[in-house]
């Protein structure tokens, strides 16, 4: 019966959406010992400028971190992106 | 004062969510006794790929039930398909 | 496959609670056609200094309509208290 | 550590965000004392179809309200908009 | 940067929770390839009487279920009840 | 019409949560331009065994500080903790 949100930067492919919730779902069901059809996950997407730690975008700490950044507002390298946008201090 | 969100698969009309909005109102009002303008209603929508039951995503377990699915994903008959996802087991 | 989360303000009864979700399940069932075991229902309680309209908590707006407040700063007529709190002007 | 999540309508510009951000983060790290790198602000936004008060839409709002609406559904005039829409009696 | 918020049924304790938050962080780390430090997990904890499926609350499929309550409303076997309240069709 | 959920640990006076909404929303009407009666904010507390950063709960994380915490739990030092426990990695 646990229902699991994800608030997380978009771009993610189905694959890894795919592996997150067959594998969350197997650690939740392993830890709390309930039945594997009662695990609900939803995903929540954020653009780089609706996600801000420490009041600056991650839209913006990309940009002064150097990433490149393609035309849509997301950057070209997603991991490396996501790292240093969400690693830095936070 | 109640503020309702709800999470669905995307692909509901203008109409139906025009509809849900005033009748769940209705309810609200009537069961909590609360006036009418102090109720909202936020509705989140998730494509398949970012809902999953027992951890399969509402995609994936659309096509192993065999659904008809358009080119960015969507069942061709929607109701069915949102039956199909959630119902079977959850 | 509806999840549909509800905040409000801490109080009411059991029976409130039940009639609630029976309530908005039936009517979610009939605006969107789904299975009416696929319908979750979650209720999230806030204390009245913890939910705000136009910067004022609910408490001290209750404060400044002159209505009564036990020692666990819960208001005596709750279904009153509720429609001044977020009716005002809210 | 203050994870805040705002729900508006959708529409708002990135300088507009960026505003939001790092004012709220000034606000919140002055009121509650927390370091700043600890703050998180999540922006979701919802279409004009997605968001009611009182059982009416923000779109059928604006609509009675004469507001110019263009063909993706968004009114021409934000500001005006989003006061009329939420500000009536709500 | 994963923010992951859990609703489920009171009364895990501490050292489920503790369990719940490392190895659901292993399990991100692992699939999103993100930093460990930053993904943040919140547990909002609903009483049975504040979750329903289908339109009956836990505390009622409980009941129904045959289930030992204890007077706070909590059943008796833990585990035994959230699996009889949220596992039998939903 | 913005309306804004706080996610924090529990143990804020009433004082810092009257003057969080008063603020936040002289704030957030600010930059927005909305009309003050529409703003609604909502806090949600966790307890330190509820949020989680690097997955390692408030409450470990706290005690392997060296903070001290009295019999339920909550720090003694809160403003401390908050920052010791938030502060530290993430």
């Amino acid at each position: 019966m646990p229902i699991i949100q994800f608030n997380m930067l978009e771009g993610r492919t189905t694959e890894m959406k795919r592996e997150l919730a067959a594998k969350v779902t197997d650690t939740v069901v392993a830890v709390l010992g309930v039945k594997r059809e009662t695990v609900r996950i939803l995903i929540h997407e954020m653009g780089m400028q609706d996600f801000s730690v420490g009041g600056v975008t991650a839209q913006d700490r990309l940009a002064s971190n150097g990433g490149a950044v393609n035309g849509a507002g997301h950057p070209i390298d997603y991991n490396a992106t996501v790292q240093a946008t969400a690693g830095a201090k936070a």
